[in-house]
């Protein structure tokens, strides 16, 4: 079977920056460097800026599209021109998280895939099957489902039992892993302690996984790839205040969270 | 305790129409009728004109902001005109299935509630309380956190049954309950068969039920009202292309919904 194109980038740009960070950019006007004019455009210059700087230094970028959306609509009109500017061979995830009955998610895919570019999304998993087949079947893209979070909430419902005896956050995941094999184009988000880590691993040795797992988030970099990675030692490590927001240039930033 | 203002609305537009319709407003491009131009433009006359039509005859608008995006950046602003252009009295839903780790949800909330000026929104559960927090703490809008949906794939998940005998949608009720006696402004989306709206409303007498249960997705709408409506008798039944898009004027398609 052909390499996903997706997967294609993904090594291509690990190639490059012999590292798995993937570098979330979430625009945040009020944490926006004084340097900066505090309007759309200054908030433009600082993420074309932070592109040129890292696109050589990780292995994807993860604009989330709620940041773009709280500058209100122009905000959006420069998410769009954003994805246009990072070079081609650097895939883009949008986190969008999103996940809604068959005919709408068509449209949520055709406004993240065909308007905004995007190669890869985030997706709820609570309405199911029909709420995801949209996105998996751009053949071309990739689709992050959410499996375990890193937020104190995933406690409220992905932690639960099950009468499996399995949490449902790995009822979602052995779920996930089925989408995978049937699509070719399904990994998750996972999050969390190491521990909790490797038991996901555990479902599946073949998923993608994103982690939501250094920087401000916490979780040390070297355990985080060792416990995450699937089987063709593949995975991504996400990063965003730390690397945008952080004490130093975004390049030393990302130095400092590698080592 | 003050009613909240979104109930106060909500009571008011039924004393206005003498039902619990909700209109979902999914502008879908092919189903324009054909006296409208394909163009923002047209769909825009459309959409004002359900509008005209239909406001003293429903108790609520649901825009999906899906759908709007699948028109294309215009298609969001047209979202931003036609919920100023909604008359005050007639609270508007925006379906938006939204939810993230807390400080993502924050922006989501400035674009849904300050941005558009929705009076509601829906909610995605999986991510648990932060994520849904930033919504809550909005204290004059109404949240509706899915809960059971009317899709197939509610199946996959949803419905599966947790270690404590409840299926997974009604621990997520019972903790939809707390929030409302904590934040006083969470309802549920609750759909599926008239045996599974009646078991939901076994969790809680009080709980506000967003149904999406009647003209294309099925349900007859008397039926539905009985199961669905708490304590106070309220309850918000939404039908959106059996309306947009049915065989007469909009008003003959609610008419024959609610007889």
């Amino acid at each position: 079977m052909a390499t996903h194109p997706f997967l294609s980038k993904l090594k291509a740009a690990h190639t490059q920056s012999n590292n798995w960070l993937c570098v979330g950019l979430d625009p945040d006007m009020d944490r926006l460097p004084d340097r900066f004019d505090k309007s759309i455009s200054g908030m433009e210059s600082f993420l074309k800026q932070v592109v040129d700087e890292t696109s050589d230094h990780c292995v994807a970028f993860k604009p989330n599209i709620s940041f773009f959306e709280g500058l209100g609509m122009d905000g959006l009109a420069l998410l769009k021109r954003l994805i246009a500017y990072i070079p081609n061979r650097v895939p883009v995830i949008l986190d969008a998280k999103r996940g809604d009955i068959g005919n709408t998610s068509r449209m949520q895919a055709v406004f993240i895939y065909d308007e905004l570019g995007a190669d890869a999304t985030t997706l709820h998993p609570y309405m199911g099957r029909d709420s995801v087949e949209p996105f998996f079947s751009y053949k071309d893209t990739f689709n992050f489902v959410l499996g375990l979070t890193s937020n104190p909430g995933s406690a409220n419902f992905q932690q639960l039992e099950m009468k499996n005896g399995r949490d449902l956050y790995q009822n979602v995941m052995a779920t996930c892993s089925e989408w995978n094999r049937e699509f070719g184009n399904v990994g998750v988000v996972v999050g969390g302690t190491q521990e909790k880590l490797a038991d996901a691993r555990k479902v599946d040795d073949d998923l993608l996984f994103l982690i939501p797992g250094v920087g401000a988030q916490g979780g040390k970099y070297d355990d985080v790839v060792e416990k995450g990675k699937n089987r063709e030692g593949l995975t991504l490590i996400n990063a965003s205040r730390s690397i945008l927001y952080g004490q130093s240039n975004y390049r030393t930033n990302i130095a400092e969270l590698i080592t």
